[in-house]
């Protein structure tokens, strides 16, 4: 790709209306553009961020044997009266719409229960079960505040899963293959070390819920973490009866600010009583199906990425979910025609600062305020001695490799 | 994958509420669900259809030079009122919502008017442009009717493209490049030898826009078609002075019912004056952005592939866009065995019918109804024979090809 066909441009002015400093370098890198209070945009290259973070998830999900559909945000109120969510005083951030035809719609912030009318005609029997559904769909919440950036926003990416198991003991299993595959998407979006299973409240459906906190001096959540168990406990449900049924010691326990990543929740009955998604047992009895959700948002995680991988000079994107690798940038003539079939050959991965008015030290300061992994510099005189020179953005080591080793990560 | 994996059915009775054929035979096969009417969800097969059509349009979009983002659905008044678009006597599909931190909000019905304040601070001098842009976007219109499946919906996935030239002649350039382009996609789609540009009414843009029309029987359309020439005139403009503007001969002109699979319109100034998005000229004047907007809804086109390309026995799918290639069938116990092998060497492109309660008749059945290009029948008999029965479905024909020849397919 040519930095010259990008439209977005990068600016050194901070937004006079965000907070949060991962939107402050967002919008100034030319990643999001903001709508209103909540709202933003998705530009070329923080789509193709948003994007690498979906595939990674994808890739997680469909592995213990997920399979991707895609739901309606519009919602009629009758398969939400079931369960008794349609009530603004149950769920109060509901967008609720009229319809011109006659009669009132609403905006899904969560799809519990249109998934679970959607099963009624493909389980009926234990043949049926498990089933793993999930989606990528735009979420709406009626949010009285937004002032987090991408990381709380009116309507967002979100990544849920439901599970539909024949009784607690297979829900258990799934929820904890779940719970692995989380941590490995986790992992490979960059921030697994700092990620924490965190013991949390099951809200309106169990007693207990899993959340995955991210530690973030910014985040909205406050965690007691065992760094040696690697597990945590969040501050809503931080008493000595939940320590002592973790086997936790109270005087290990570190308090950090931390942002959730995602959750899952057991369920249980709760949708599948209120809409009657029943199986017939091998042994003939009527069963109830037993449910678990599981979600990621993915521009909330590309936020809460923003927010730690970043220093003074810019953003730092992980390699798998970096717009782009390398940020070329070439110093002469025929180091540019060399980059431009560079540019050619990889444009999936090469973005290439082909601007012809930029001065070299623009090139390079946008090359980190954009957080592409790695700078290449392409000189004249490296190219005289077969080399190119490529700064790593994460430590900012410098390293030379031949034309032909880096030719080599083109391909 | 394994058609077990799969949890959607199969079913033989058509809806009760559905009146278009693609709709009766995409709900029968488990590909779109419908949560009401104009709103249908994608299910696991249905959304790998929706996917690969996008992935075509995206690769002839991208080689013409535009870029991918991604706009939101909630808009505020504010951007709408700068061009007369918000009051719903002038936008009669817009569906309304408020803010719980107070304030109205609608749902995007189409973007031109963000777009155009979103490029404000990226284009500003002749050098910034052309821009070339667009997006994959959920769009929502308050239809009154909604009645033709998938093909009218109020929600419904929409590429839309807009185009953002010097003047008129750079404009003209691209808008036949991409009328060029949205031929391509249509043959690739499947669609392209009964799909003609059709001379249409410009709405409240310009006098003509150009429509791509899809001869179809249930389309919404008429249109009077030169079929040597391989344009067409839409009936809303269809008149002596129409005819003679574009030179063609009243009798040789075939009147059919079409359906619209794609529009191109010249916008000019109307939006880029209303929101004064404008460029310093190479000679120092300021002059406002000349503009254009470009559309393909996804998944109404689906819907009408679904009632072109579908006979008794169901649904056929053009190969760039099937689920699935190939739909195994293995009779016998070293068959079956050979099948799994298959399906897990190449599960993007096979789907392996391995239900062990299904007989061999409901599984043909099903390769019909699903619309998968190649049912693959492997028996023990064609197994000692290194062979494999390949049924395609467009046209009926058997072949019988040797395992490796098959094998070959699928790598």
């Amino acid at each position: 790709m040519k930095r010259s066909q990008l439209f977005t441009k990068t600016t050194k002015t901070s937004p006079n209306d965000e907070v949060s400093n991962s939107a402050k370098l967002l919008i100034r890198a030319g990643y999001v553009y903001k709508e209103m209070a909540g709202v933003y945009d998705y530009l070329p290259l923080g789509l193709r961020v948003l994007n690498n973070i979906m595939r990674v998830i994808r890739e997680e999900l469909n592995a213990i044997g997920s399979q991707e559909l895609q739901l309606t945000a519009l919602q009629n109120k009758e398969v939400w009266e079931a369960s008794n969510r349609w009530s603004d005083e149950v769920m109060d951030v509901w967008f609720k719409t009229k319809l011109n035809a006659g009669g009132e719609l609403g905006l899904a912030p969560t799809h519990e229960e249109p998934i679970t009318r959607l099963m009624k005609p493909y389980i009926s029997s234990y043949k049926d079960l498990p089933v793993y559904a999930y989606q990528f769909q735009t979420k709406f919440r009626n949010e009285l505040r937004a002032k987090s950036g991408i990381m709380r926003t009116r309507e967002f990416m979100m990544k849920d899963l439901y599970s539909f198991s024949k009784d607690r003991s297979e829900h258990d299993a799934f929820y904890e293959q779940c719970a692995d595959a989380y941590m490995r998407i986790f992992h490979r979006l960059g921030i697994g070390e700092d990620t924490f299973r965190t013991f949390a409240s099951g809200g309106a459906f169990s007693k207990f819920s899993d959340e995955f906190q991210t530690l973030c001096e910014v985040g909205e959540d406050t965690i007691y973490l065992d760094r040696d168990k690697g597990i945590a406990i969040n501050e809503e449900v931080y008493n000595d009866a939940t320590i002592r049924d973790l086997g936790l010691d109270k005087t290990k326990l570190e308090q950090h600010k931390a942002a959730e990543v995602g959750n899952i929740f057991t369920l249980g009955y709760r949708f599948s009583e209120a809409l009657d998604l029943a199986y017939n047992d091998e042994d003939g009895s009527r069963k109830q199906v037993f449910m678990g959700s599981y979600g990621i948002g993915p521009s909330r995680v590309m936020g809460v990425i923003a927010e730690k991988l970043s220093d003074e000079h810019g953003l730092i994107w992980p390699t798998e979910i970096a717009p782009y690798q390398y940020y070329l940038v070439g110093i002469g003539e025929a180091a540019e025609r060399h980059c431009a079939k560079l540019a050619e050959q990889a444009p999936e991965i090469v973005l290439w600062d082909d601007r012809p008015t930029a001065r070299n030290g623009e090139k390079f300061a946008d090359a980190e305020l954009l957080g592409i992994p790695c700078r290449v510099v392409i000189s004249d005189k490296t190219l005289a001695d077969s080399k190119v020179e490529i700064k790593h953005r994460v430590n900012g080591q410098i390293e030379l490799l031949t034309l032909d080793e880096f030719n080599n990560k083109l391909v």
